[in-house]
């Protein structure tokens, strides 16, 4: 049994959806396990983790579109709003998708379905540097 | 330490939550482990896993209820329509649940409250078979 | 390869969220692993797992305030109504959440953000004690 430890750092540019499937992929390859669990993880409270489709992009903009009119900026009971008006908002999408997602490891390769693909999800307007920690127990 | 990894296939026919858990517990007895984590992973983007309680089914039926209250079909901003109105609210509901759950493992068994089962969440009309895979690490 | 599983009891005094971040550091403390895989499972149906902010107390309030205008108590098409009108926005605000989080332990400490803390979300109105099992699987 082995394991595997890695820190990425994903830029964003805004609120959206951002892919990492490929650096997902390429870790789980470089740690030549071939039965495993992968666990992905993101050090902060204001983006989040989300498996989603990666065929259509529209897919995107309607998840981004949704967030933003379940949890609006501007939502006059909020008390903590001190960080900016996208900032509770953030805090509060990132508790209703994911910081952490396990994802088993089969024939050496994430046991991603067809469509699917791993995505952060910013919540803030700013740009920002997002650290993911990626890792990987299993057995060659 | 051992592992273990087998993938269910649950039929489906329309929205509603199908309870898995026997299945579950049968590839934990099976794997013969006594300590360990075990995984399960949905390998779909429009339905998802869940774990609730399984002795009222009045329960299913008003989960069912407000998620269907919470993203309903026909919101006339949606861009991503070409796979039927029921297809990105399922996007939707999926990333408002879990594609993955870890359940640590004691005595040989999953550590479930008293209540708790575990449920495949279709969010499509139409009947489909989802493949869930179950992942096991851990030791006898 | 070790492990390492415990049940912590966290004693709860109505709807809110409780901070259990140094119970989960001293476990993985104790356990002696440098790198791993912490599992933090919560064995109920009515109460959650969340990762948030911890700097700012507000951000409590804001979230509890949040959950408790999306579900709110006294929907009138609900059926499962007979353990009391906190029970079923319960159930629905625990599946909005999580039941379980997988954190990467590295250099002997979970992974956790410099803002991050975990907590358990209680989501029904009287005291109750609620079971969280740790699980820790790793190496020296």
């Amino acid at each position: 049994m082995q394991q595997a430890i890695e820190t990425l750092t994903i830029p964003t540019q805004g609120q959206g959806l951002y892919e990492f499937t490929p650096q997902v992929r390429s870790f789980v390859t470089n740690a030549d396990v071939a039965t495993g669990l992968l666990t992905v993880y993101v050090r902060h409270t204001s983006c989040s983790l989300l498996i989603q489709e990666n065929a259509d992009g529209d897919v995107k903009t309607d998840l981004n579109g949704f967030f933003a009119r379940l949890v609006p900026e501007g939502m006059d009971w909020l008390v903590h709003t001190t960080e900016g008006p996208d900032d509770m908002p953030a805090h509060i999408k990132s508790t209703l998708t994911q910081t952490s997602i396990g994802i088993p490891i089969s024939d050496g390769a994430p046991v991603f379905g067809t469509w699917q693909g791993i995505y952060l999800f910013e919540h803030r307007r700013q740009p920002h540097r997002r650290d993911v920690v990626l890792h990987l127990i299993g057995d060659r």
